[in-house]
């Protein structure tokens, strides 16, 4: 149901499920994973993750599963970790991550998007957590992203009232940094990323995590080929 | 000066000190504390505060006690204590909480708004934190609440220049979540969170707050009656 | 390269090196560090930083040094070093900071700025943080400044896409908290700020700061003369 391609410097997550409105089932979450660790030790310079179906990102837990999960708790443990563990290797991979999100992301769908570093939007996309709607909860660490893109008033107020964002409205939350109306989804940035050294991609998400030697990848970065390569263009008057 | 009532699924806390524009004398805080107190354990599913008079929130400390305050060491430490506690236990308590700010919102009645999970405003609202005007400082714990509302430099501008903002101008900066013009100020949204499961609610503020044990509540939560009813809806068709 | 004045209540930190575009080589740092330093000990109640030409706050690291850093790891290590060091300076002054945005502000001319609690831009000010572009990284302390104004979602898109956004956007991203147009840039609220009781503003930049003591100063401000005057302003009827 993921489908991963790379191609020139773009490592793409293909979520194709959309006979359930890309919803994932338990055993998503391990292919999620295996995509990302792929993605993650390939040659791109990003990673980005958008669906098959222009009309559903992501539409959450599938909803057939659940009763299976109300009474199996070994199935409750085994959702909860690969879903986990699967979030947590789209945070720390080593490559910035784009969602790009076309018509609905719902539940979980909203924490994928979350895992990810920037998230581009058409306009009539469609936004809601809804667990409480479910009689449901949420995992911490998908709480503690949605905090801090929105902020813990509007996290709030999305997650006890269930309301539905469109692309517009998720932007001026700050769920969504970009919304686009192009025809290639997110291609701009895509392609504005990519023209990057790579090298600096790399240190700046290590960076951006917190990684151990910061100092040092910001001092090293100056002695790097790309930075020689880059000096040498602005002393030629390309700078 | 403080009213409490519990109407439906909503408890309800609403200030009403009209003479003095509802500030806050040294012995309203352990009152209001008793009301939230009162409301924790309500059936209520979620807790707003407001104001009887739409001309005035709460302008804050009571000046008038400020000369006793200037001249008693241990009236102060009072103040300064049953007022951290009773913010303690607004922002601690396991319900969703909604400020419904309506006229003057000053001072340390801005501090009472962000200790809440959700602020709902007028358009003409005003708000501002002006304790450098009168040579006073403001509570540490405060300070970080505005600044996780509206980050450090929208905070400092606040602080250190005392500007006034209307409901559309705090919206903007993040200060309010929703901006209503409605009869019934927050109406649409308090009936929104009031629909939700009321387990839910309590998981995710849990959730919200960090409490210990979020991973079980959320993989519990699945086990639950109000869970079994919304999927036995959901195949039912009407999910 | 840096002038410093002291007018009225405000400590004003001059960037003047238009030359090239206020590009900062390694040894101006730490002569930034001791304007900062005379500002804090100076009597002013705030501290501004601004540039002498219009279309240049700051353009970042001088490229012109570059090629030196490239090869020479002790002078890497003394820029790293005295960059961070002004930079805590500015960061952990008494005093507000204000910086006053006119022009280009690009690579660390932008960790400049978010050293500061407050950002004025004009209208056709131009952000950038471009280290991707030129092969290198950008120092941790000045990332998470970045992410705590705009939000980790803004500072990826910033950092990995490297694009430029004038004084509008910034402010709507809260790069920047407030965009004027007037003739002398930022008046109004340095005016306000100033205007204030210096001991409130000190006693809250502590706080801001988490500095140890924050409840001590909050109760004892009650005590201060200033407050003595504003109370007896109030009780006067000019409350």
């Amino acid at each position: 149901m993921f489908e991963f391609v790379v191609q020139d410097r773009e490592a793409r997550i293909v979520i194709d499920r959309g006979t359930r409105r890309n919803a994932v089932p338990v055993a998503g979450w391990n292919e999620l994973e295996k995509c990302v660790r792929a993605a993650n030790t390939s040659k791109a310079s990003l990673i980005t993750i958008t669906s098959a179906d222009p009309a559903s990102f992501c539409a959450g837990a599938d909803m057939v599963e659940l009763h299976a999960l109300a009474e199996d708790g070994r199935m409750r443990r085994k959702f909860a970790g690969s879903m986990d563990s699967a979030f947590g290797w789209i945070r720390r991979t080593n490559k910035p991550t784009v969602a790009l999100i076309s018509g609905g992301c719902y539940g979980v769908g909203v924490a994928l998007a979350t895992a990810c570093d920037i998230r581009v939007a058409r306009p009539d996309a469609d936004f809601a957590v809804t667990p409480a709607r479910f009689g449901l909860s949420y995992p911490q660490t998908d709480v503690e992203a949605l905090v801090r893109l929105v902020g813990p008033g509007h996290a709030a107020r999305m997650i006890y009232g269930c309301e539905h964002y469109d692309g517009r409205a998720a932007e001026r939350l700050g769920l969504v940094e970009l919304v686009d109306e192009g025809e290639d989804l997110g291609r701009d940035l895509i392609d504005r990323i990519a023209a990057n050294a790579s090298s600096s991609l790399c240190s700046l998400k290590a960076t951006m995590l917190g990684r151990w030697g910061s100092r040092e990848r910001f001092e090293t970065s100056f002695a790097s080929p790309d930075f020689a390569r880059a000096a040498a263009q602005y002393r030629g008057g390309r700078g």
